[in-house]
């Protein structure tokens, strides 16, 4: 296979992209990605106690341990629609399995879009066949296109690897938070890959990945009730299951893909001008870290002090002191990149303010602080809360 | 006493405000409040981890229950400052007790403004028994006005009650949520009655109150290293010690003075359009009501709704599943005012979203959400996240 000609491409994958008329502008809606032998499934879903009625779907799909397909919608998300969204859900999946020749339970649904509307499911009837005539090897970037709303670009990740010596790849396609005339940011991931793996295995590498990737970015603290990721694994690549080291190479090159996505997802966030690489180290547990790193990343006056590149620590200091974490304001520290603006809970200064807020200029820059308790660390990946931010969510629904 | 020449006059307490030379540009940045004798004292402080100097040292004063004079600046937070700003912060005190001829201990001091950056007590030692010459009955109003920061007008609220049918008086005064070119929002409010009570119940009341009022309202979500709330009951009205009926009744005038104040900073938010008094009804336990009624008044998404006047129940639907409370999506009712726009978790349709637009399109307006799990109900005063509060925000501190 010809990496450059086909850099998308994944042994035994087709898929593509179309429109079916759900987005009232004519844009590309609809995704399908179909493995031709059955491949092993798992997923990760939202925890919002809101769930659309495909997140209920594909998690019974995945809890099956295989899967054929992938089918996902964007321009209605199939939330709060009650019984017959679950019906509708289901009709999905029917009509894309009767097009590709498989059962019902191994097409796995995913929606994204407005929210409290019912789906045209006429527009579905006669766009699922069409799509599934268009399928093909190269499809991953169409199918890519097809799950955005207000993402300005499609996000697509690859990374090769192999397992006892024998080469397999990893594709990752993703959606962000955006939204167009609708209702709620919601993240769709799906990775494929043609490694030979078991589903049990592949659900563990993937709700460790999960952890160190997609639940370590932020737009804006609000979580969707359709967020989901999905991996199908089809062993094209024919390796011996993977153990050991090979196991934890698959795990680092799903990290690699889903955190590349990941980063897309914020750099590409509602209104967002700069990606920030929040770092907390010296906390006292794991929890404590995770949870000042996502108090710091939330806060709306440190993300808006971001937007006017102004290394405003003051406001850092104000969120982690409400964190409800083990800390002695005497004993921070804080960086912007390698300029440390604030030693033992004080200012650096003006001349330190302001080489800091050069770094902050640029669109990426990474923002440490020291709590200098304990041991634990961990890190967010955030972005600045921007007038642009402010417009797209407020513009009345259409 | 004529309440219409002297609407915020209060028996035995003087007042003033003015510049000290603490803003740069001016304006009025010192005001003390003085008992002319010693007042039962309570007060009430930020939970954030991180205190700025006069929040410990206040708190000290008001453990001893009993006070003369309050004095407070705006300009600068003294927070963050190491051991030099508790030294400022009693050397604040020690100047007006001395120009007041009482003890340094009975004097309470707040501060609000830029963070980080030490006290200029050059002005200081000049300003305050300046500021102490000045004092007069009718100073609340000026001393209202020297706390403001970004507030776009100064905050008073007052309340006449009676106890064993002897009358008394309640003034409040407040700064709500603005920074200008600082650093945090800080909230101060200081409260002063000629009633006479003990300084327990005093304690007891305002705690009571400030649940009902203060920690009822959020503009961002953000909590200050400053906030405080201090009242001086200095027992001038010669009442009997207030009991039962009589008691309940100052805690009540305390809650109108208090929810007048609190709902006065969130109309005053920074760059807020709207205020919305959001209910949550029908909860299973009292933490959770307060949970749900929380997260949805910090949405991001749900405030960019409110700004754009868009009744986008799903971001509240969204909101509500990630508040970590016992719901059922199919059970949850929305109403906008009086108009109903969610029913059993869906939607009622174009019109009573056009409907409920309308009722949003004014500057106040309420919305009520029933979980119909159990019994327990809560409610918050939010605004909306407007482009001006990004802007104020953004804006690089000169």
């Amino acid at each position: 296979m010809n990496m450059e000609k086909h850099p998308y491409r994944v042994r035994g994958f087709k898929a593509a992209g179309g429109a079916c008329g759900l987005k009232k502008n004519g844009a590309h809606d609809l995704a399908l990605i179909f493995s031709e032998r059955e491949a092993a499934a798992a997923g990760v879903f939202t925890t919002n106690r809101v769930q659309a009625a495909p997140v209920a779907l594909s998690r019974e799909g995945v809890r099956r341990g295989r899967a054929r397909a992938i089918l996902a919608n964007s321009g209605n998300a199939n939330a709060c629609t009650g019984p017959a969204g679950m019906r509708d859900a289901r009709a999905m999946a029917q009509l894309a399995a009767r097009s590709l020749g498989v059962e019902p339970e191994g097409v796995l649904v995913a929606s994204t879009g407005v929210i409290g509307a019912p789906l045209d499911m006429g527009a579905l009837e006669t766009g699922i066949p069409r799509l599934a005539e268009g399928l093909s090897p190269d499809g991953l970037r169409e199918a890519a296109s097809a799950i955005m709303t207000t993402d300005r670009f499609p996000k697509l990740s690859v990374h090769e690897g192999t397992a006892a010596g024998v080469a397999y790849r990893i594709v990752g396609v993703a959606k962000g938070a955006g939204m167009i005339m609708p209702n709620m940011a919601t993240m769709l991931c799906f990775v494929v890959s043609d490694i030979r793996i078991g589903a049990e295995p592949l659900q563990e590498t993937l709700s460790a990945a999960v952890r160190s990737t997609f639940n370590r970015i932020t737009v804006d603290g609000d979580t969707s009730t359709n967020d989901m990721v999905l991996v199908l694994a089809n062993g094209a690549a024919e390796n011996p299951e993977p153990r050991g080291e090979d196991l934890a190479a698959f795990e680092q090159g799903l990290v690699r893909v889903m955190g590349d996505l990941a980063r897309m997802i914020v750099r590409d966030g509602e209104g967002a001008t700069k990606l920030v690489r929040l770092e907390v180290r010296g906390a006292t547990s794991a929890a404590e870290a995770e949870r000042a790193a996502r108090t710091v990343a939330n806060s709306a006056l440190v993300k808006t002090a971001f937007y006017g590149g102004d290394p405003n620590w003051g406001r850092i200091m104000g969120a982690l002191g409400r964190a409800d974490i083990d800390m002695d304001e005497s004993l921070v520290d804080i960086w912007v990149q390698d300029v440390q603006i604030v030693s033992r809970g004080m200012g650096m200064g003006r001349d330190a303010e302001r080489e800091a807020a050069l770094k902050m200029a640029g669109e990426e820059f990474g923002v440490t602080i020291h709590l200098n308790m304990g041991g634990f660390q961990d890190r967010i990946y955030t972005c600045d809360l921007t007038h642009d931010y402010v417009s797209i969510n407020a513009d009345y629904r259409t």
